[in-house]
């Protein structure tokens, strides 16, 4: 079974093509710049290490559909023979708000559900929308599944997911936590659970994904027992440029302070912090933030001191909420690439049996157990890269073939 | 040495007198309704089991002092023979921004800084400092220490106080995290670590101060590492109307969707969220929750669960944070005298060491070490009401005496 996996933005839309009898990506890519100036295009096919790349204007979301499969099927740069050769498109979708617990075949209804979400998820549902329909557009009846960045999360008690307002805003707005990243922290969960051999039900893990985006979750059995982000992608920890948690009663009065009215103060908070606001507008990117550091750079270092306190924070929280943690993983860009923060993290959880192994620590982007002795700590450190588009592939080939 | 205590508020002043030579409280009282209808004075003789009671129209805070020393003095139900036996007062105050880690003698200096800090602390600070000169007034040049709330948390590390934006706010307006109630907390970990004969230098401490207002620290050797309440004491967890901790993007989308101005939702998330805002208006206080939810109501037991999940993380996390916990201390309203939490809190911390015996568990408002078996226990629970009365006689006694 071939299925194509999308990710549709406001202005771009990313791809891969998975031949499911082994997993292996055919073909990924990137529209980029649709409906503005400076538009390309990118397609690579990674077994045969071929890349083309094309500027070319892209009017809106139907053209790049056309774009992709058109590439897909080229003669020289192709991976399959014709469109009918795709079994099924999957998409990621940002918001599926209390409607949506797992992945869903795309349909009249859901269509619907997804576009009343959009309140919750402005930037991004109605995109995903676009992306839906474009696939229909080109590709005719194809059937597309939809995957959701909160689905996983939808298992959190209402005694994690409330906030303590007044309990009318929840009834009439939905104002709860969600969580975002959900198809990241439920790859690496699972995936850990099979690195170690065990049945998810019988584990505790706490789920790091550290990226541009962070959050971190609470797997208790399988289970999202609780996330770091909220209603909004904006909650926990610090983010390039996300302030993460804040004291509440900060909002109202910068707005008195800085004359900033609603949506000023949610931009400031939203793209001028976190690092980037630490830094005072210098880098987003924690890279730099590794780099200068090193170097001595004291600024830099702050923000390493706080990430590691903020996530260690977060970590210690999740495990005493589930009573106990069999493993700490690490996930996303500097998750999966970042050593010194694991170590630090590691010194820190040595009450819970963390121990680290300097050595197996010394990698970057490859599934790790960091533990010195795996088949004995109490507390498993692991590194695995995440993998959101394949299990937006493995959850629309199921849907798809019934299972 | 005897030490009068004053807690002066924007209507209201508290007092207790202490001897010093043995610490106990002579007379203790309160001015209420200052300057408003329907004023009243109390006044009470612990040791004689006698109180004393009037309703008085009380103009100002001097003439609160006034009546404060006239009873302390009075043939019939006073303490002392002169206002002269009064050594020194000692007065808390909320705000003491970055100005003042340590209790200090007032003078003009003092004065200043206190002002200045107003900003900071505007709903108490000038009342604070109206209580310093309505004593200055009545008992003349009588010394004068002021306590603050946040000093305790001054020695919180720049990773833990600062938040994740632009940086420019900390250096323009002091946005950062203080921490209150950190008198208590100073006072409550001083004591568990009195209570366990250890050094506290030796000690990894996690207080819960549980009230009306709600706040965890994390208290590493001695000295306050983080603590949950920040630049206002709105954030952390979630408590008798405050909402605590939320996801801040939530408070510019609610100001658009409600009309709401900077001060009407700080209005809303300060005074009529936490248990208030759950139970949709009708109670704000635990012991209310406490009995609804024994009794079967549902939404009172989900409070119970927000709370109960919201501390267990706290805690969790600055067991993380210190790179472990020795002693878990409960104080404060709630803290001293529900034993229901603390059963929860424990199951959750038996990963920790923790082990509860319900039988010293089932007293409220004294001094115990809860665990099963204090002599060998990893992990202490403990129950120590608070006095931060006696605290800052206790301070005021060692300025004034130059110890």
């Amino acid at each position: 079974m071939k299925i194509l996996v999308i990710n549709a933005g406001s202005s771009s839309v990313k791809y891969q093509l998975f031949d499911m009898t082994n997993e292996k990506v055919m073909a990924k890519g990137l529209c980029d710049r649709i409906g503005i100036p400076g538009g390309n295009f990118k397609h690579t096919v990674p077994e045969k290490d071929l890349t083309y790349k094309k500027e070319i204007q892209i009017e809106n979301h139907s053209h790049a559909i056309r774009l992709i499969v058109d590439a897909l099927v080229n003669k020289e740069h192709g991976v399959i023979a014709s469109m009918s050769e795709i079994d099924a498109v999957g998409h990621r979708v940002l918001h599926g708000g209390e409607k949506f617990s797992g992945s869903v075949l795309v349909d009249d209804n859901v269509v619907e559900a997804v576009k009343e979400c959009s309140e919750l998820g402005p930037l991004h549902n109605p995109h995903n929308l676009t992306g839906i329909f474009a696939c229909e557009e080109i590709m005719g009846k194809i059937p597309q599944v939809a995957v959701f960045d909160t689905g996983f999360h939808q298992t959190m008690p209402d005694y994690a997911y409330l906030y303590a307002l007044p309990y009318e805003y929840y009834e009439k707005y939905k104002i709860r936590r969600y969580g975002f990243h959900g198809t990241s922290h439920r790859y690496v969960s699972m995936r850990t659970a099979q690195l170690l051999g065990k049945d998810p039900k019988d584990l505790k893990i706490v789920t790091c994904h550290l990226g541009n985006g962070s959050s971190v979750a609470a797997v208790d059995g399988g289970k999202c027992l609780d996330t770091s982000m909220g209603l909004t992608p904006l909650e926990g920890i610090m983010m390039g440029t996300r302030c993460g948690s804040i004291d509440p009663a900060i909002i109202p009065l910068l707005m008195q302070k800085e004359g900033l009215d609603a949506k000023q103060i949610d931009e400031v908070m939203n793209k001028k912090s976190g690092i980037l606001g630490i830094t005072g507008g210098v880098t987003s990117d924690n890279r730099d933030i590794e780099k200068g550091a090193a170097e001595g750079n004291k600024r830099y270092q702050l923000i390493e001191n706080m990430l590691c306190h903020q996530l260690v924070k977060l970590i210690g929280g999740y495990a005493a909420a589930m009573g106990g943690v069999d493993a700490v993983v690490f996930t996303g860009g500097i998750g999966e690439n970042n050593p010194h923060y694991r170590t630090r993290i590691a010194d820190k959880l040595a009450f819970l049996g963390a121990e680290i192994d300097e050595e197996k620590n010394n990698t970057r982007g490859v599934e790790v157990d960091l533990s010195q002795n795996p088949e004995q700590t109490k507390l498993h450190l692991m590194v695995v890269p995440t993998n959101e588009e394949l299990m937006i592939a493995k959850d629309t080939m199921e849907i798809v073939s019934g299972k």
